[in-house]
């Protein structure tokens, strides 16, 4: 009796997946993290967390992207060292690695490449490579570290970014109730939810978000049909090329776990979702939505937020009398 | 013969635990947490690591009181709003429970009433407790815990700061290889380490370094037998009292974890823990150590680095457009 009922429990599961394939939408599902190196990513998850990376000592990666809050910092734009008011809005580092490019402006190629922006940044961790170099050598367990994965005596940046991209590439958050919907869990979405989807691709939403990440594929202009007021002084992709066609054209921005990533926008203006659907598709796509089309878009946006990375807070490795000590509060030279 | 070999392993067990009873010594060991409310417990992890109890947005409990770093932020004072500079160095929240009263100056009874300190200090997280409530009160599933832990309807800032407290009296650190060692393992010091505790103790530095947390039950001049040079104006007790006898008093550091916690004594002005040792034996007992003692008592104060508090990070519930929005950049009001 027991194994008539198991194996009726084996067809019955096997049916299922038969009968529920995965559906064949814009939106692909996020896949989990597969890590194949253990070391390296627990290396990378220190990194990330060890604000002796800045020169106060007091900012790490996770400040501005922090894992308690969806990847970012909340923030209209991000705090740096002395407490310098960032140019741009913080991105979510969650599912960074389906990005084409890194930074709003793409001016990264990679992850590894963006990892070394902000430790060099003076408005944002305020460092050098070889001064983050220096810290991580005086520190015995870090040497350590480094020459177990990377089989090296002497520590480069190279190392030390990668390590910070191989933890990265794991913070995937897969398991959204619309990746169940898109893997047949019909129940996963409410009927709200799913006329805010129709309306996402009818309206024309999904010709910029699209794939894994819903956006971060491709480099678009803010405010294509009607212009964007702000008060941001970002260029965009113009920055970079010098080419004025490229004004204000920035890397479409992911929307999982957009729930989790207000404000929104290259300048952080806007912090309610409703109010960011409504001016991207008056912008971007000339369309005046009802309330209720956007209400059930943002149901909709809501079902990406996926499964966020969970893991322990990763143990520091103590300095030594020979690091050399973080200057929070050194005079600047002008 | 599996059954005999098992009953003689449990004799040998039982005649080691007799062997080696717990060691008759005035430092004993820290004793695991022990969880009755871990839904309290939860909110608390939450809300220690939440910077929306700053005016910022962008500084928690954690930012000082890193739990990656020995619940320290390794400076030698901490960094507040508007990257103000703190009057004093932040001490561990590890095994803070077992302080006799919070701050160097003992001015809160307790963690309770010690965690509404920073919230609203101007210098640190510079923020209200009513515009902190006000936060936690936008955010609905913050509302539902503590409507479902403390059956209150309107939070505010007593269950703010209990459940904080509750999730600080967690983490404790047993198990250090010193209490390995007063627990009966011999093997769990080197000779070294046990030649620096018995220095300790000959020496008089246990007169006011002991209990379980090795320090923090009791109040102690700073400068005894020779005066403490510092350009730090803290007063100690007699910024309370207004007692001249109280000038320079401070509650005495645990040297639990002291390995961590760099840099050293209330100003944060010594990295080595070599120098703070040498210091506290001339200043406090008018001793002049010899090197090879200094590094034995280092090696045993080492041997106090216990089990650090192990949990995955917090998720933190997001804002929602009535969440009152952080002010990082807001121009001061003189």
């Amino acid at each position: 009796m027991f194994k008539l009922s198991l194996l009726a429990l084996t067809i019955g599961l096997s049916t299922a997946a038969i009968a529920a394939p995965q559906k064949n939408e814009p939106i692909q599902p996020i896949e989990p993290a597969v890590i194949t190196q253990p070391a390296k990513v627990e290396l990378g998850k220190q990194l990330f967390f060890d604000p002796r990376l800045s020169k106060s000592g007091f900012i790490s990666c996770n400040s501005c992207h922090n894992l308690s809050m969806g990847g970012s910092d909340n923030l209209p734009s991000s705090i740096g060292h002395n407490w310098q008011e960032g140019p741009i809005n913080s991105p979510t580092v969650l599912n960074s690695s389906l990005n084409l490019a890194q930074f709003w402006d793409g001016r990264a190629a990679d992850l590894q490449e963006q990892a070394g922006g902000p430790i060099a940044n003076p408005m944002e961790m305020g460092f050098t490579h070889d001064l983050a170099v220096g810290v991580l050598a005086s520190i015995p367990q870090y040497v350590q570290s480094f020459k177990s994965i990377y089989k090296v005596e002497k520590i480069t940046i190279n190392e030390v970014t990668d390590a910070i991209a191989e933890f990265e590439k794991t913070l995937v958050t897969p398991n959204a109730p619309f990746d169940q919907w898109l893997k047949g869990d019909e129940k996963a979405l409410s009927a709200d939810a799913l006329a805010g989807y129709k309306l996402f691709k009818e309206v024309g939403c999904v010709a910029c978000h699209n794939g894994p990440a819903v956006g971060g594929n491709s480099f678009q202009k803010m405010g294509l049909i009607q212009a964007y007021e702000t008060k941001n002084p970002a260029e965009g992709v113009a920055g970079l090329t010098g080419n004025d066609l490229d004004r204000f054209k920035f890397k479409v921005p992911t929307l999982r776990n957009v729930e989790l990533t207000y404000p929104y926008f290259h300048d952080g203006a806007y912090w309610d979702l409703d109010d960011a659907v409504d001016v991207m598709a008056r912008l971007q796509l000339g369309r005046q939505l009802e309330k209720e089309q956007i209400s059930q878009i943002t149901l909709f946006l809501k079902s990406l937020t996926g499964e966020q990375p969970s893991f322990a807070i990763p143990m520091l490795p103590p300095s030594t009398p020979q690091t050399p000590r973080p200057e929070p509060f050194a005079k600047v030279s002008q």
